[in-house]
């Protein structure tokens, strides 16, 4: 059975959980915005105020607004945040005031209850450390939450989606050089075409995430600028000179991270272009992905009635009848995720454009689709690599098959025999489902070893990489 | 060289040219909305704005507000516009003001002078009828506007887009029939899967663009119904007793289309709920059509290097050199429309979120994406009825060729010689490269007149359509 | 310390936590589809499969394929799901295959093992009933998958967003009722317009949702249509005859909705329309919902320099500096539910459009979106309800200071004094910045008393709704 | 009435207008891709085409496969292109072959038949200079339309879209110095907050688009690159070598803009990431507008019954009856445009993501999205910002009024006087809708002198820009 305790603010009295640090504006919003499941705020917004807290108790310390011993509790609280040991005490969700200040005010209360009771007091209690006084001073949801956001978003780019889509663009790097001397028959508009290399197809791809990860870098300027010492609507009323850029230091130092203070607080509160712009980098990637992911899986399609060229691992039974059915699941799981981060994007974008004068509203919606989108890329293309891309292999035989019996290969006969000789015998061939070879000497146009010495595939495929 | 006459409105002269029968209002919207190529604004919008000045004409003498003279004279100047004698009259763009003001100013202006010269006057006098007073009688840009748009919409969905769908529906419910008894292999994860006939597939697609004319026409009479009598605000302000309902039913006369007047003139006013939904049904026939469009493109892939089993018409030239290399365009130009009709949804459905209290203001943008998308959806599915989808014919060897090799047949022989025995057979040929039946008599497993009996692709079709 | 029990599959030994039903296949898929947090297949869908599978056991019974005992052992163990006590037996997740077959496998394993155990069995003995040949009889992941996407949607659409939705649409219409008194200035393009009442202003909020409701209704048909019975590829290989129609009929009565088996298996199958076609009429509703709380949010801001024609109930403390601060952070969570919406719609749409041949492999994603934006809507509507639309009160002193400070209302005079001495009155009271009245009486064009009589806001409201 | 010559294919004759240059694939497209209005495909291709044909026949003269005088022929009839007087010659539509193939043909066939009339032919005969052995030369549909596309799209975005994004933002940021000391009311969730200077609001604008440049030029080298060189598949097949550099170096030359051939042919022709990564900065500039224009109709809102801080210019008269009626209407054009912008991304993303193999065939579609955007950009923030931006004006006394009234200033006593005193001075002008001043007087806590000296909004506004 749960126990209550009496917690207060200017509104009265509010029961809590005895046994949670939370207080009375935690537990109104709780009540207030039973909106899709509890918890929902991502832990990444939780963790980067954390960070935040922390440094902001240390600027205030080293501009002589708060004591010693308070900054010391403080930092204690946030280390445990930081170490997952309070990481039930954030009951609130995504669906609440589109500040954000929810959010903050649980951080707030969580931190001053703790840091209280690390000092010695009990729940309940007029605490030591007062949540907006202390824990919230120079403060604001407003440059808080976006401050949270940036920190949160720019961890997972930097920690988890940049390093997998590396990894993932080195594997197919590898690929395209292993494959380099596999000539294979090129396919446009879905249609045989002339012949290149599969390495060349998939140094297309390898591109494709090199392209993506430098549009992704060239946003991360806008997405480390932090909006912190702005406070209520951009102009930083009630921060002692300098907190901005001090606490802009302290967040870089404790993350370890390049942040530094927003060049301009009203754009950074009022505005989430960084998000938005950063964001559209990964909708980019997304797109590439899916090209990617389904190329390979048309590649992989067959066994028998489709194309196999390539032979992808064999994660899971495919079926107990059916030997040779691997279904292409990776390619199916990350094309979802593509699906879902171009929809992310939408809501992103629009959100985006919904500021009011000095504030954006649409913060915490903005946090959870682009933490969902970086993470799920993370962990799409780990798994994509590790389960589908590293274990790719050329299916030799049905390449070399569907390369001899192709009919573009007659282009290389044009210089030698004149260009309608050669129409003549690929459209025999392609009426009698014969090969060129075939009809080019029953048609006495072409010796057999001349064509043999003439139609070489892998002289067609150029240097191009 | 142009000469220009000078006209005037209450903010003072502006010059227009002399031949146009356009005024000042017109003239200034030129001027300062210089964005994108002119005379944007649909020409269906003008036309339904014709049917509407027209029938507002009647509905106003009818209601002792208008002489009958003038009504007559307003009614020959828009007769002229729907006859398309007046095309030139109409150089606005959509990207004006967002109550499309101007537009129906222009109507007004137009109709006023044209009217004038008609009753025997010269342009540049005063007009015998006022654009404002008397072409502009009991309506306002607020109502006149979302009116022209849904006469507009609805008209191009019945008359363009609804028949142009039915028709390639009904060729795609033909080929169903005609292709019954063509089994072919299935395809799950676009891995070989049990069979089915060829007949079932397009079954599918028949049944998709049927269900989807089914979610357009549910949608209709929302779009049915017109704002006009709602004037500047919804209250219908400066209109005659009993006019919303007449002048609904001269447009009903008029365009010969089933159209009321709104139940609800706030909300036709404010909102564009109705716009929002009869795109989602075109938006959600787009989704079908590219699911279609693109699995006939992979059923025509090769000749020799895809799956090959269907053959597409041949339209132009693939390529001078390789004779049997036809182009899916027909198919290109249908996805490219369906991607075009989902991005314009997106802008749709975003404007359509974007009103305030009395007022959207984003009626022209929403106007043009819907016409576009209606028009394209309906051009296309005539083009590609014509030019594909009436002239696919099985490729039947190919089809007997890819059923025969595959190994997903071996299911029908379970209840024979068991689970174990038949998947021995299954996985020696594909190890082997062969077919069942070549394993199954080698392995001594099944008789050959036996394996004929029993694996019988056509037996494993079901019944189901 | 977790203890573990061998496994086996067709393609070997897989270690499962001991005390956990689920078996082999479910085991592969939690280790090779490590994207986004754990167990995030929507609880919905587990749900779904419990009627799911005890439908089948029921039809397969009814049909002679499979005996009385183990339907009922299947059917205990899927009422045990219902009843919400194996809850932490499904711990796969939506990024996997995109046929969902590893989530119907889990319902397979978990219910084979857990009526084995209800046999009197224990877990790692052959069971007495099979998660293939019993619990999955007559059945396939690709139909099983969306008939409980199917049963999922239509259940939460009917059960959560349509009551929710139909509540906030009564409160609207009755707070349209309650302030059909109250004239007020009327605004179009966010300027001064002539005067409706706040109840005129309120009914079309309320129609919005009225023509939504029906929208979403619309599309219900479709989305009750199931696809099972068709098995692998749509032909219904290996069910029983009838057995389509009987299963969907267990499916309607266990879960008291009109569901019935797809005219079209094929369609149901490759493709997923029908859940296009119902977040459409979501999105709708959605983009409806983003207009009526932007409205409300304006029409209470301030409280000094906002327009503040309205009070909202104050939930939370706004500020404890300053009184009347009360933040709009229903409208707040409402609007960003709708951006997510919006989102979810191009995902869908999207995923839709991407099937091939026999089947659409995003089918997770669809179900993951569309289950979240139906909850999302309901959950924000109840919320909005209960904390917002249902305590709105007209601020009378402010709506009765703009109404009269309005120059708007000068077009009353027009019909008594012409309209250039009305503009007189009306460009003179703006240049002062003074009322309509004091400049009237001030330029001796109108007595006071007349000027009280003649210029009543509530005669300019008209009768429409 | 038209008369024809005939022209033939290799499929046959056609009938061709006797007095165009276009031959016989043109005419059959015309014929067979009857979507959307004639002539759709963007006129900035076909001159990009004039650019890389003129570019190829340099090229292909210098590496010694083209004569001096054929290079010639075509350069002046590419010359006659860029110089519009050929516009009449490119009949065709955005929805044709995926590839472009088409248009890519008209202009080889309206280049070759102008040149040999330059040489002194005659159309209908055998043209000196061939369409697809001259003008084609070294070069493939599949290179030539997705480097006309960069070419078009980099042009368009440097000459138009770039200049006219900067303009506004330097009217922005001249504003925001200009109202550097308006103190005025801040607003955060629409409600009162507390002050900052005008100055600092329009900061916020100018930042935004500041970060939108940036971010729109970072994406420039990728969009910079060509596929041109890769022919057909990208393997070069058919260039002379070092081709794909020499004709980047005369594209570069003739355009005048920093061209350089694609590092990687494969991602050039499979792919339009360059395309989708360029118009996503474009869609993020669209948001960023998207809340200037909002925030500015919600600043000139009124003039009565709004916000009305500040005045924009009056550009067409706004009501007969109203004076002081200015509708926002350059903020209207500007939002409906970002409106389209957004829809655009979604089009570009989802055809950039379904590219197959070799071969990306949603080129025209993604080429048409982008030339629209970033020409509806470019002229809707010029005529932003010379029909509404750099004639905003403060309205002083407006601001002035909502700042004294404002119950936000209060926080300025609670240094003076005390928290629990100051909250009583706001909490009762609140209630008795009160100024802060008088009822400090009032309730005797302040002296009239200490009031005007503690509480100054200008002291509130800090320094940060």
């Amino acid at each position: 059975m749960t126990t209550y305790r009496i917690e207060k603010d200017t509104m009265g009295e509010v029961q809590v959980p005895a046994d949670k640090y939370w207080a009375a504006q935690t537990e109104r919003s709780r009540n207030n915005f039973k909106i899709g499941p509890e918890a929902s705020m991502p832990h990444e917004i939780i963790e980067a105020f954390g960070y935040l807290k922390k440094a902001a108790a240390y600027a205030n310390h080293d501009l002589g607004v708060l004591p010693v011993e308070k900054r010391d509790l403080i930092a204690q609280a946030c280390d445990e945040i930081l170490a997952h040991k309070l990481d039930d005490q954030f009951p609130l969700v995504i669906w609440q005031t589109g500040s954000g200040t929810q959010s903050n005010m649980n951080l707030n209360e969580v931190i001053a209850n703790r840091a209280h009771v690390l000092h010695g007091g009990k729940l309940g209690e007029k605490s030591y450390i007062h949540p907006n006084d202390d824990v919230n001073k120079s403060q604001s949801s407003n440059d808080t939450y976006p401050t949270a956001m940036h920190i949160a978003a720019y961890k997972k780019v930097v920690e988890h989606t940049i390093p997998a889509v590396e990894r993932l663009q080195k594997t197919l790097a590898k690929k395209a050089e292993e494959f380099k001397d596999v000539v294979k028959i090129g396919r446009t508009h879905l249609m045989d075409a002339t012949p290149l290399t599969l390495g060349q197809e998939f140094s297309g791809y390898a591109a494709q995430l090199s392209f993506g990860l430098k549009a992704l870098k060239n946003t991360l300027p806008h997405l480390g600028q932090l909006a912190l010492g702005g406070t209520a609507v951009g102009t930083g009323l009630n921060t002692p000179k300098g907190y901005d850029v001090i606490v802009a230091e302290y967040i870089a130092k404790f993350t370890a991270l390049p942040f530094i203070t927003a060049e301009n607080k009203f754009e950074a509160l009022a505005t989430h272009d960084a998000v938005v712009e950063t964001h559209g980098a990964l909708k980019q990637l997304a797109m590439s992905l899916f090209k990617i992911a389904q190329d390979i899986r048309l590649l992989a399609s067959g066994p028998r009635s489709g194309i196999g060229e390539i032979l992808i691992p064999e994660n899971e039974p495919g079926s107990s009848i059916m030997p040779g059915k691997v279904n292409p699941t990776q390619c199916e799981a990350l094309t979802m995720v593509c699906a879902q981060v171009l929809g992310n994007d939408t809501t992103i974008s629009f959100a985006g454009s919904q500021g009011h004068f000095e504030l954006n509203v649409f913060k915490p919606v903005m946090a959870y689709n682009f933490l969902q989108s970086a993470q799920l890329l993370a962990d799409a293309c780990i798994s994509f690599d590790e389960h589908c891309a590293s274990g790719i292999e050329p299916n030799h035989p049905r390449i070399k098959q569907l390369l001899e019996q192709s009919l573009m290969l007659v282009t290389a006969l044009n210089t030698h025999i004149g260009y309608e000789n050669a129409a003549k015998i690929a459209k025999t061939a392609h009426k009698n489902g014969t090969t060129l070879r075939e009809e080019a000497i029953n048609l006495g146009l072409v010796a057999a070893e001349d064509f043999d010495k003439w139609v070489r595939p892998e002289d067609m495929v150029g240097s191009l990489k």
